[in-house]
């Protein structure tokens, strides 16, 4: 694993602004083969880092889905946040991380990727790869996210964003509660909590016990203005237009996976399955297939075992084939 | 109409705590007949008041499913709440506002209601009558509510008293906002907002505009410590232990009609069949029906007519026919 700052001077963004000279921060497990075609870019969610192995397991790391012994992969930390990429306080768009992103990676060598693969920020990402490199990305699995933000996730990034300008410490904690909300169902809630008094042995009930001590993690990892700029972003993400499509023109498209989980009502399984259908239409070979777990919306950090044993059958080993044809 | 302020004493709370001195806001709609058979009793959810025809229109009302000219319509404000009754700042339990609702109901000479109906809180407050006074109350129809609060509502209720902890006015305003999430459904949200822009010029999305015009409507009208006295009260509520059915023991069982609402995620239809089966396996003339409206949770404010067309086959005109025979 080496961890690079990567210089990728001045980002002209989608807002009309320019960061004078932006770095990206790139954690890299394994080797490149000679042809490239054992590289999986890894892109993170809301709070993640460039770090996959760390909060990926069962998906990054030996043993893992991705394991470094054969492949190649490339985590990298979205613009905006707080975990050594560049931080702004201008509006930011996905369009504007990814595009900080392929110059990093072409710094780095790294001139195609056979697989981008991301859960909900993350997975916006890896479609967003797709879209504006397809020349660049084999194929992108896009796991509880779809093709744009809904106006529920809209309002639900709007309000967090209101209780950090209550108060940038105490605000940070209630917009992660918040977020937790829509990240667990209620079904988990009501098996894990139900309504038992907090373990702790506080005045307050168990689920409440258990959003505070998220979101004390959370503080301890997490600043403000990163969760500001990161969250504008996802609301922003909308690329179902026809200009989007219009400038693929007649290159190869990478082929695409959408993964909806049953129980998210943050990126609900029928919404993932409709943009799945979306690219189909437009002359993607787009597939849907779906985890099914209770836990909601971050199953796919949540369940690692159940994921992986759902992308498996699709990702073939580089040694023995070509992912972009065992992906169809 | 006559609005009436009710001293009931003093008030013995299940905390442990007395209040000294409390007070009924008491709102009656038309006439009780002689033998007391055409009274209502109509419970509002967390921000109502005992004023029923000026937020359940439909329902309460010249015209409506139970018009004054036919009904006597009894409007009660809750203990806590900020409409006229005593506020207080002890925690409160739905079973200590029942119990001030008796005194009153009993100070006016209103013995008996042939049927207690509400929504939400106010679905939880009728079902509590007709567990602790079932000689008092012929039927109860419970709307978007059942026999407790699910751990995803108290979290919810835990976040907005949170957020009004942060800021007596902003977070009141961010707690309503919260609370309208819970109350609407992604599909309305979709339908009405989706990803437009704020349909009065201001840089932001067109549903967060929709909340911060409802937080503004909201500020004018409900004050933080009503709102901290009955979102614990909701929280407290579950009515599923065996002692709530023992003390019942031979007395004959109001009839319960519980009403699920399709899109509604805070009281999920699922969960309120479930609740009338409970109810059903415990000896009591309990059904199930459902309001099918895409609007969440909110469909028994936001969808009058179509909560009064389920309703109305189950409601005979007190002239003409015994209310309770009709709900069975």
């Amino acid at each position: 694993m080496r961890e690079e700052t990567v210089a990728i001077g001045a980002l002209r963004l989608d807002c009309g602004q320019t960061l004078a000279a932006a770095e990206q921060c790139v954690t890299i497990y394994g080797t490149p083969t000679a042809d490239g075609s054992n590289v999986v870019l890894v892109e993170h969610a809301l709070t993640g880092s460039s770090r996959a192995a760390d909060w990926w397991p069962g998906i990054v790391g030996e043993g893992a889905l991705f394991d470094p012994r054969e492949w190649c992969v490339v985590g990298i930390n979205a613009l905006g946040s707080c975990y050594g990429s560049t931080r702004t306080s201008h509006r930011i768009t996905v369009r504007d991380i990814v595009r900080a992103e392929m110059r990093a990676l072409h710094e780095l060598g790294f001139e195609r990727v056979e697989l981008a693969i991301g859960g909900s920020l993350g997975g916006m990402r890896a479609l967003q790869w797709a879209l504006d490199a397809p020349e660049r990305v084999g194929a992108a699995v896009v796991v509880g996210a779809h093709d744009h933000h809904s106006a529920m996730g809209i309002a639900l990034n709007s309000l967090q964003r209101e209780a950090l300008a209550l108060d940038p410490v105490r605000g940070l904690r209630l917009a992660r509660k918040l977020a937790m909300l829509s990240y667990k169902s209620e079904d988990l809630f009501n098996e894990r909590h139900g309504r038992r008094s907090d373990r702790q042995g506080r005045p307050c009930f168990d689920v409440e016990g258990y959003l505070d001590r998220q979101a004390a993690l959370f503080e301890a990892r997490m600043d403000a203005a990163s969760y500001v700029a990161l969250t504008h972003a996802m609301d922003s993400f909308d690329v179902r237009a026809g200009e989007v499509f219009l400038q693929l023109g007649g290159t190869r498209k990478p082929a695409l996976t959408f993964v909806g989980i049953t129980a998210d009502w943050l990126f609900r399984p029928q919404d993932v399955r409709r943009a799945a259908q979306r690219f189909a239409l437009r002359g993607f070979d787009a597939q849907y297939i779906e985890l099914r777990s209770h836990h909601g919306h971050d199953a796919f950090l949540a369940e690692p075992a159940a994921l992986r044993a759902l992308l498996e059958p699709l990702i073939s080993t580089p040694v023995t084939a070509d992912i972009r044809s065992s992906l169809c």
